[in-house]
């Protein structure tokens, strides 16, 4: 039995055991492996993200240093053009990279894929926050030193990353010479063929300005098409024999620190580097204005000092894992991976300002940088609840970026507002319109941020001066999309679901079931804010309209086979031949073409098993159960957005196996590289949909309607599972065992409340008192339902 | 009555009066219809094409000299990239351009936009095949001369074309230079955003050789990518006043003969060049055979001497006009365009070898000269019945690339082959996969055509040959593509029909028809040749199951409104918004994106219409007319290929007026550059389905059962319509009149004999008889069905 240590167990944050499930720790140079290892041991605060490259830059597959928002804007090209295809494309650049330390040992320079590497081991530290390395080396010429490096980039110092550097000698005295870079343009490999990789442009930046003065220096860069300002600071402090000669100089690309000298063994170079990043429009602050605020920042951590940036750090990594932390007794290795997953999360995101979390966060140049509705759909549903403020910033991004989306609408000739399936900057960077501008879901699932933060948060304030207007623009958008049939039903046609291997269907039930709560949610939140929305011309009829509309939104079934269709016709296309599909022909959309993968029943991601993820209540059970089976045997998930909600619904439907064998593979997709795109940065959604899958899956977790409630219910591999989550300023705290559920609020005044339902019972928690209630057995589902062949997830279940 | 002038009018070719309907004028520099006059006057022979621009070259809207099937291969790029993307466009390019004579008075380039015009005039002679021209021209020195010249392609030579050019002073003596080019690599400048247009290589030819001799030389090129060798002689006489003095020099991209003097008013300068084309791929003749075949290919032209060219041509062209002039009473201006088209269509192929016709023919760079579904479609259907050894010679040519299609086949997981959309060396190009690789009707286009060259000439050795493999390929394709329903249905999901307003439908019913016709045809064919069919592999149970596929295809139908579908539930898309679609926002294309066009019932271009063109059998004359009136008010004909299948709908269902003014619109779609893109070159398939307008409409001919069968009603304003038509070796004429019908074999054997249907009564003409029958009265189909507002044809019938 468990249930009792659930709440003596210490708080994470006070924990002293060095815990493995809280490391990551690669060792050995693994060159095979350099592009996964930068993206898993990538740092970042939301503002500056370094992905985890090597100090000295090389060997390495793909350099990082991002500021959340700095792009490049390229032309975009067809060949055969369309009315409104974008013509320009946002791409993801680097900064100036700060994080370079490069050293020579008597005139070779350190690299490890060259002489003998006796010990190289890097490890994550999820609790601090940090980026421990250590590697000891000899050289070609056989000398031997020791290296370590702890970098970070400050959770709580938004423009800050620090790294610090030792060296020493071990055997022998050795020339040292370490070069401390600031390197604008660092070049950047063009990467493969594969579509969902980056195109990297060269030199996007432009140097407006460049200095060094004594052990610092500034980059002053804007960039092209953009029109963008990136400015940064390094400052050194250096610990060092009084040998060491230092030299600190500055061209247009780069300031360099230069310290040299011989070291005896006993004798530590130590260098520690403080970096500040701004970035703006180059109609914003100019660039000595932008240039002395960096400076500024960099020479105020320096004075700080390193040790202090620790100690906040690790302040700002306990506040946050006390909400964030996931407990999963039974299988420690799931259990570092959720600790994983959460704090690439933790740190994707700022609670203050107005930017967003891209697919790939500030990880690597994947997919462009470009923010897709992963973020609404996947990560903003789990920081929501673990850090609304971060939830707020992003649809706040969003919001700034309404103007965009209306002129985009006016183009396309809808009403309201129509937000870029793919952008950085605020527009429409699609190339493939049947994906991109015909997924109108987008739309609905900002809709549904927006509804979930405010039920979470009840943050009135914000729904009445930046939610309602996306509501409002967004029920627009449908209400002036749809056709009203003959006999009184409301259609989207040509719409693309989640799914990727369908396209321009009608009336796609997560659209539709996603567009009706878009359009209920307009309605109410007009009538409650009905100054502001009138404000942004609502009338009654209008509130009218949308209910209507919602209502009437007509949701295809098939009745002969008693399953919801994807969109219409879908269950009456072809069948997928997965008899003559090799293994070699996954993922098939690089071994098959659209036009097969349209017309044909195979399912690339969860898309009617997203709806009823999304939209629980619009399904009885039973038809869960038939819908789960009917999409599970046509699923291959060729996408990582797709185990999580699979994983929920499996849950949901008693296939407890299944849902953790699901949630494994969404939770070790970047850990395991299991799509082999690990390098390219990491999959926040799916690492977000783990989160999900567990708290929706296994908690139970619904909130379709507002409320509270969870139906929970534990597969065989988990003996205890622990989570947090806030509703209205409270930190729930949730803990399950196969025998009992506990609900309780451990930080709460006695005099808070929170309500809920468990398993349909009506429950009042409160700050003095934690409840318990006894969980259901598992009602028997059946068989498990089969997947494509070969497609079934790994076995993790029955061990 | 003027049925008795029919037998007694004289052949046209016997024709003395100068008849304007046998001639297109141009008169003054018209500098703002430069590129459309070029196309208009575009000379070619089905192997070699000149643009019709002016001998001096400028001023010009875009200079072209073609050899059928000469193109470079260009990488071809994609914003997202998918599976089975072309990687590679070919595009048309210029061969060296013989047809150049510049001119300089008192070293004053002849400029007919500088100076004094007094006099400029070209014109088309349809029944000779010349473009002459007269210019008359006071230089801004104040020098005045007159020039003349005649052009042509020869038809019955395939390489040669010449020029005759002859200039005068006409006050004073002055200082004469004439240049005459030949030119590699001229520059073409770039054309405008649209779609559309073409986007042209710069010098695309690399030098292999060239030569000056005498009054003569030759280049030999070859291409890059494309890998193919194009030579070029020319050869000149020279008729001139002894003073003048020739200087014949040559570079890599030229050469020029330069003939320079004073002359004096009575004196004339005449040149006459003449022009030798060959074409093959690089690893075919060697550059220096290649250039010796030209030599002699041009050295020949010139010893036979123009005026031979010119007889020959003659001669040609009565033949051609034998079977191919339609004789139109009561509107003499369609009477021209009718010529026109005629005209162009029998110079735009050639009877030998294995070359087709693409879009434009040879008239200009349109769809970078792409070969479309229009070739079997609109323009062979013509052919076969006018000049069938070209539509033999287009076939061939399919089947020559059979090889690239069945590796697309391959490629795309497909049974059989599939032909490209759009080619010009046999390989895929389109850049858009909805429209290009899901618009498979062009493989049952392709059979269709097979079809109906072997049941109008009874080629059984075709058949077996290269046809049989062709239907046989195409029939897999479908066979393998189907979907057999629970219900025992064949469903052909996600295809793209002939409408560009819509895309990846199910069950088109343009294109199962089609495929049941390609299925059929191939089990027919097979059965007919079984040697040739085993040797493909054929056997009785594959037979049988494309028979069987054939007779389930499903055809979708509205019950409900009592209209078939144009794809299954295209009748319950949403309509279109013509209310608020403004004049300006046509072409939709140009103005709405596919997002809005594909979803809703607003249709570009005939095809629900074509279906029932091309299969009339698989419609009851009711559902021909509830259909038509249903997609006539639906059709806004942003396709130049809508208005003849619709004229020949209109005219079945009894719509007269309606079909003369649609039959009037794809017959002066050039004349009157009804689309503004005559520039890029002749609209062919417009121009052919103004015949099928005239044969199909007013005629009445049928022939989906390989029957003859004639149905004819005349409208209004035709007083009389007479055509001919091949039938097995035979020429039919069927000549029209308000109350008769008149059949006969005006060439034939007196046992000749046809057999035909007139309005179902059986008939048989012999060579010794003239058979008439009664025209019936058309009975009333009722009120004109609406088009969409604004979008009717121009009234002309009522005029």
């Amino acid at each position: 039995m468990h249930t009792s240590s659930a709440t003596d167990q210490p708080p994470p944050t006070a924990g002293t055991v060095d815990d493995e499930t809280w490391q990551i720790r690669r060792s050995g140079a693994d060159l095979d492996r350099l592009g996964e290892t930068e993206s898993i041991f990538a740092l970042s605060n939301g503002w500056v993200g370094w992905r985890g490259v090597l100090d000295e830059g090389a060997p390495g597959e793909m350099p990082g240093s991002y500021v959340n928002g700095l792009h490049e804007r390229r032309e975009q090209t067809y060949p055969e053009e369309g009315y409104a295809f974008p013509q320009a494309n946002d791409t993801v650049i680097s900064a100036p990279n700060a994080a370079l330390i490069r050293l020579w040992v008597d005139d070779e320079p350190l690299d490890i894929s060259t002489g003998t590497l006796h010990r190289h081991e890097r490890v994550l530290d999820l609790r601090t926050g940090v980026l421990r390395r250590e590697t000891e080396w000899t050289s070609p010429a056989g000398r031997r030193v020791l290296i370590r490096s702890t970098r970070l980039v400050s959770l709580p110092r938004r423009p800050v990353a620090a790294v610090r550097y030792e060296v020493e000698p071990l055997d022998a005295p050795v020339e040292l010479r370490v070069c401390s870079d600031l390197l604008a343009n660092e070049r950047v490999p063009e990467r493969s063929d594969d579509p969902r990789a980056a195109s990297v442009p060269t030199d996007p930046l432009t140097a407006e300005a460049h200095q060094a003065n004594g052990l610092d220096g500034v980059l002053v860069h804007r960039t092209g098409r953009s029109e963008q300002r990136v400015a940064v600071a390094v400052s050194h402090l250096l610990d060092a024999p009084d040998t060491v000669t230092t030299t600190c100089d500055d061209v247009p690309d780069r300031v360099r620190l230069t310290v040299a000298g011989r070291l005896h063994p006993g004798e530590r170079l130590r260098l520690t580097k403080f970096a500040a990043y701004e970035c703006g429009p180059v109609d914003g602050p100019p660039a000595d204005e932008l240039a002395d605020l960096v400076v500024a920042e960099a020479d105020a951590a320096r004075a700080d000092g390193f040790d202090a940036l620790l100690t906040d750090q690790r302040a700002s990594l306990d506040a946050a894992w006390q909400v964030a932390d996931v407990l999963l007794d039974g299988d420690a290795e799931l259990q570092q991976a959720i600790r994983f997953a959460m704090f690439h999360l933790i740190q994707a995101g700022r609670p203050d300002g107005d930017r967003t979390i891209s697919a790939k966060g500030l990880t690597g140049n994947g997919y462009d940088g470009h923010v897709m509705w992963d973020t609404e759909t996947y990560v903003l549903p789990v920081l929501t609840y673990l850090a609304p403020a971060v939830a707020r910033s992003a649809l706040a991004w969003r919001h700034s970026h309404l103007p965009e989306a209306r002129e985009r609408a006016a183009e396309l000739r809808l009403a309201g507002a129509t937000f870029p399936w793919r952008t950085i900057g605020g527009r429409e960077c699609s190339g493939y319109w049947p994906a991109g501008t015909a997924a109108l879901h987008v739309n609905a699932d900002i809709a549904d941020a927006v509804l979930r933060y405010v039920a979470v948060t009840d943050d009135q304030r914000f729904l009445a001066e930046a939610g309602l207007e996306l509501l409002v623009e967004t029920a627009r958008l449908w209400h002036g999309y749809g056709h009203w049939s003959e006999t009184g039903a409301f259609h989207l046609h040509g719409v693309t679901g989640p799914d990727e291997y369908s396209a321009l269907g009608d009336d796609n039930v997560f659209t539709n079931l996603m567009a009706r709560r878009n359009l209920r949610g307009a309605a109410d939140a007009a009538e409650r804010h009905s100054d502001a929305a009138g404000r942004l011309g609502v009338d009654p009829a209008e509130i009218a309209g949308w209910r209507a509309a919602a209502d009437a939104l007509f949701i295809p079934y098939d009745s002969e086979r008693g399953v919801h269709e994807q969109a219409a016709g879908f269950t009456r296309q072809p069948e997928w031949n997965f008899a003559d599909t090799d293994e070699d022909d996954y993922p098939l959309l690089l071994h098959f073409p659209y036009l097969e993968l349209y017309r044909k029943q195979v399912v690339k991601q969860a898309d009617l098993v997203l709806a009823m993820q999304h939209c629980p209540g619009e399904f009885t059970a039973e038809e869960k159960a038939r819908n789960f089976a009917y999409y599970e045997a046509r699923t291959v998930r060729d996408s990582s957005l797709s185990a999580a909600p699979q994983a929920v619904l499996a849950a949901e439907v008693g296939h407890l196996d299944l849902a953790y064998d699901l949630f494994a593979e969404s939770v070790t997709q970047d850990l395991a590289d299991l799509g082999d795109k690990t390098a390219d940065g990491l999959h926040l959604a799916s690492l977000a949909g783990a989160w999900l899958a567990l708290v929706q899956g296994f908690g139970g977790l619904r909130d379709d309607r507002g409320v509270l409630s969870f139906d929970p219910r534990l597969p065989r591999r988990i003996d205890r599972l622990s989570f947090s989550l806030r509703w209205r300023g409270h930190r729930l705290r949730v803990t399950l065992t196969p025998n009992e559920a506990r609900y309780e609020l451990p930080d709460a005044a006695p005099d808070a409340t929170v309500e809920l339902w468990h398993h349909g019972e009506h429950l009042r928690v409160t700050g003095t008192e934690a409840v318990t209630r006894p969980m259901p057995p598992v009602p028997d589902p059946g068989p498990e339902p089969p997947s494509p062949p070969g497609r079934r997830p790994d076995r993790r279940s029955a061990a």
